[in-house]
Formats: C-alpha cells, structure tokens, sequence
C-alpha cells in the first residue's frame, strides 16, 4: 500500500547550483547526499516535512554521472524539470508485482537499491499518464547524517 | 516558511480515466474536485498523506477545460505529466513577495484563488531550474467532501 509521497526527483545539470537555488530562495537545507554509480547520478535530498505513515517527503535533485544514463538522456532531451515522482510504501515487493499483474509495466525484474540505502523500483511513464512513477522503501534506519 | 509539499500537478488529456488509473493502479481516492475557471482547468484532488505542519500532500490532476489555458497549451507542446509542483507556506502573501526580492519571477501580482479554496500563485520554471513551483495557503477549513 502506497502512503506517502516520499520525494519528487528533479533533473538538474550542475547539482551543486541547484542545491544552492533551493536554500537561499527557500531556506531548504541538504539533508544526505550520495552518488549512485548504477543509476548513473549524482543526487541530494532535501527533506521537506514529515508524513502521517511515520515517514518524510523529500526534494531529490539529481545530476548525472555519464551522458548515457537515464537521467543524462532524459537531461538532454528535455531540459531540467521534473523527472520522475514517488510513492512511498513499506513493501515495494507486494506492491510492485501487484500492479505488475494490472498490466503496468514495472521497468526492474526485482527492486534495486535507492536513495539512503531504500529498495525502488520504477513504473513504464507511458502506462501511467506520462509519468515515470517510482516505488520506494525505505530502509529500516534511514541515515541522518550528510 | 514553506513547510510540505503540498501536491504534485498533473496534466491530463481525460481526467476521469486519469482518476480511475489511480484509483485501480494504487487505491487512491477522489478527496476533492472542482473546476477552476480563472486557470482553465477541471481538477481532482487525491489525498496521499498528512504532512509535519498538519496539512495534507495530494496529487492534483489537471484537466483544460479551454485550449488556450495554460495547462491546455502546456499539455499540447508536452503531452501528459507533470505540469507544476507546490509548497505549502502559512503565509503565501509574505513568502512570495520575499522570494520576488531574491530576483525570482512571481507570475501574479497578487495571490489568486487555487483548489479547495486556497490562495496560490506560480513562479517562473525558468527561474528555478526548469520547475514549474506553486506557493498555496491552504484555506482555513478544507472541505472535507468530494
């Protein structure tokens, strides 16, 4: 069952000016920050306020790490923006293969690791109105620290 | 203060097929829907979570009810997906005029009417890396009915 959302991921060519836009017009601060080498990106999360299921809702800035990655690809097609929006919820399994057996294509066989140590998978945009919709778990002790 | 992520807008070419998607995909609920003549739009509001500063967060989607408003031009150019994001601040009115002496373009003069009775306005998506970004009040008391 999904009961948050746990982050929107917004594309962005130089993270450290993004990063940057968002503290001094808004006061948000970087709450953990990493590089994913399989997804190709460079991201920080920005957490923005704490949600009714005991989680948080989070801004994830994202800047690739190669050209060929997905967000590198998605980058130079269209620009910075909104790349993709996510659900949290506490079984990304359950909940992938169930809306798998609706007929939405679910783009990984099994979840992959995610922001902070999280289990994501991702949904087919063209199976869900034009938006690439992710599923998140977070892990049991999600990191504090920057 | 921006204290959550107030919804997630999101335009759509038949906003009664878009609200069955989630509805089946996810199990997510019709909380509100109205239609906005100031912005050219008919809306469903989907509740998701409560937020830290005692609001909600929501997917809103978003239906032209004219071509030539601005989600009908946007949905033409790009097809269906995210069209905006929105923050929620107690105070929309000193929020946006503070972020407009940081150089960032306000779209509106004065605050204007936005879902459930809210008071809402738009800054440029040039302006903030390539994001379409909303400010909403929420009204006093939401609705609490479809």
């Amino acid at each position: 069952m999904l009961t948050r959302i746990d982050h929107i991921g917004i594309a962005c060519f130089d993270l450290d000016k993004t990063v940057e836009f968002y503290r001094a017009t808004y006061g948000f601060e970087v709450f953990h920050s990493e590089v994913n080498e399989e997804q190709g990106v460079r991201e920080a999360m920005l957490k923005i306020n704490g949600t009714s299921d005991g989680g948080a809702s989070y801004l994830q800035l994202l800047e690739p790490t190669r050209e060929d990655s997905a967000v590198g690809k998605w980058l130079k097609k269209n620009g910075e923006g909104v790349h993709h929006i996510a659900f949290g919820t506490a079984d990304v399994d359950t909940d992938s293969e169930a809306i798998r057996d609706k007929g939405v294509r679910v783009l990984y066989e099994e979840p992959r690791t995610g922001s902070m140590g999280s289990r994501i998978t991702f949904l087919h945009p063209k199976d869900c109105h034009g938006v690439l919709t992710e599923l998140v778990t977070a892990a049991p002790s999600s990191p504090t620290e920057h």
